[in-house]
């Protein structure tokens, strides 16, 4: 048995291990501070596909083929594939899936569901179950802002609060058994909380008390403490999330420090490239853990790293009908291991 | 350990048994054939709730409640809830989840979500792992109708092939051990299949090639025939995608007899109520196994049931775009036993 219960939607993973990651951006990616982190960047933003949404999920098509190839595996090794998206009925996830022809189980956590998947991954993954299981997330920011707000052609101003949708990929391969130097040790998985914001331009400040809860239950969970990882990512809190989380975590004996950051506030040069509260949907926390975090583990800069992606539950529909946004935060805690040895 | 990997995607189970079941469904679900076996029926279509939106959504939420009734446990038992619906974002299971508050896994694959998420609650049962996880499903026909095509206020004509979504919910508590006399056998996920349909009022056509791809690995996998089950249910092929169904099984050499019925054929009376091809919705299979199926297990008439949920995964941007329809079906064969005894 690889997992054990160890709280409520809290588990703790065993033999389970990140064979490969990919990450693609699209330029405005490749021009932040995480750029060379990418395997690759597209020209431009529609570099493939016919319309934003084919361009989307070219992307994610594109990180996909990478990650297998990098897995040093075929296709037919894959025993699943697990992932999401932004737009609606999950179109980039599920249309992609044409090309793969793997089993698919499609995921919606908003920007959340790359640790949804990656949680869900941990649970499944067994010598007996399924041993190889590719989990992917992606978002384009032209497809998610003409379906979400206006289409950028309008050029509307945006406000001081607003993220970035960024145009990225990020993908993995986990496996079975305890073959590789970075594996994840345990997850939680998010409830939804509901602070009552209505603002659809300030998605940090309304999912900063989500991702307190998950943190919060997380290290409850598994007896740790914020400093006993070397880094706490969140995604995609941004800096005024982050300024929330701190001021909650805070009011709640939580010592939120300089450790911990976020994958939205990471991607960008905030100033000088314009994205106001940093980077958001599904791509922003794959591409951020699939190029950057991920490296940190593998070449063991770390050796521990807690994941915390978070995603606004809401819609156009919902907002426009007056209701508050919910939110969520599923978490994963990852560790570098020496090859044959254990951690801590 | 409680599976086994026995197929590209297929999973055996063992262990893992049906606690309890609920359905709720609108007057037009009452007025059917299997009214008699949905636990309570909605007055009308906007019963509770001030919008359609909040009508699905209330509906999930008083089946959620009341199967956890049903299954004489509180809400702190559950250890974590899947769910999906039609709706963008997924907005009746995140915010149905503000009620509930326990960890949420939102799943997506149209109306093939139902059995996705038994089969993956199937699979991460155990005792060490979760031990109760609670599965939804729900759909609202004034809500999706005016989503995917037209408000109905409109009063277009539709298509002989069209579908009626259903306005229903079902859920299911699925928990480690055989305790109870109904239990997952073994499930397989579906891989998309796509065979150029590009006609979204006629979902029937689209998904059949899609679930006899799932029903062929299932079976081989399982190693069993269509003539080894007491009944196999699809949803929602109706009557043209049966008729398709039976048609390429032929020709494959699958031998699709009377005892292969179809969850959307059988949840109206299809002429007297105007339905045309029959119910669809990710609410219909979910409904209609809640109620009727699980029954039929459950009072042992049925020993044995293959139950295979199909989604068609279009988007109505793909569809202007003038994408064709990829389409989805999960398995999960259910068996009854004796309290004590073995199945087969």
């Amino acid at each position: 048995m690889s997992i054990t219960q160890i709280g409520q939607g809290s588990y703790e993973i065993q033999d389970v291990s990140v064979a490969a990651t990919a990450a693609i951006g699209g330029p405005k990616e490749g021009q932040g501070p995480l750029g060379s982190y990418f395997d690759e960047i597209w020209p431009s933003e529609t570099h493939k596909g016919e319309s934003f949404e084919e361009a989307e999920r070219a992307l994610t098509e594109d990180t996909m083929e990478l990650v297998v190839k990098k897995a040093n595996i075929s296709w037919e090794d894959i025993d699943l594939v697990m992932g999401g998206d932004l737009l609606d009925q999950l179109v980039s996830t599920n249309f992609s899936a044409r090309r793969h022809q793997r089993p698919l189980l499609g995921l919606f956590s908003a920007c959340a569901v790359f640790t949804q998947g990656l949680g869900l991954a941990a649970t499944m993954l067994s010598d007996k179950g399924p041993r190889s299981v590719l989990v992917t997330a992606v978002s384009h920011h032209m497809a998610a802002e003409r379906q979400f707000r206006f289409p950028i052609e309008l050029g509307y101003q945006r406000t001081p609060t607003a993220a970035w949708t960024a145009t990225a990929a990020g993908a993995v391969v986990l496996v079975a058994g305890a073959r590789h130097p970075v594996g994840i040790e345990a997850v939680t998985f998010g409830r939804v909380v509901d602070f009552g914001s209505k603002n659809p331009n300030d998605m940090g400040s309304a999912m900063a008390p989500a991702a307190l809860d998950t943190i919060q239950r997380h290290c409850a969970a598994t007896a740790t403490t914020l400093q006993d990882y070397d880094a706490v990512y969140t995604g995609d809190l941004g800096v005024i999330g982050i300024k929330l989380l701190t001021l909650l975590g805070g009011e709640r004996g939580l010592n939120i420090d300089e450790r911990v950051r976020d994958c939205g506030q990471s991607l960008y040069h905030l100033v000088e490239q314009d994205v106001h509260n940093g980077g958001s949907g599904p791509g922003c926390s794959a591409s951020v853990f699939s190029g950057y975090l991920y490296r940190r583990l593998q070449v063991g800069q770390w050796h521990r790293l807690l994941f915390v992606a978070t995603g606004a539950l809401f819609s156009p529909t919902t907002y426009q009908q007056g209701e508050s946004i919910p939110c969520i935060a599923h978490a994963v805690s990852l560790t570098h291991r020496e090859p044959g040895g254990t951690t801590l």
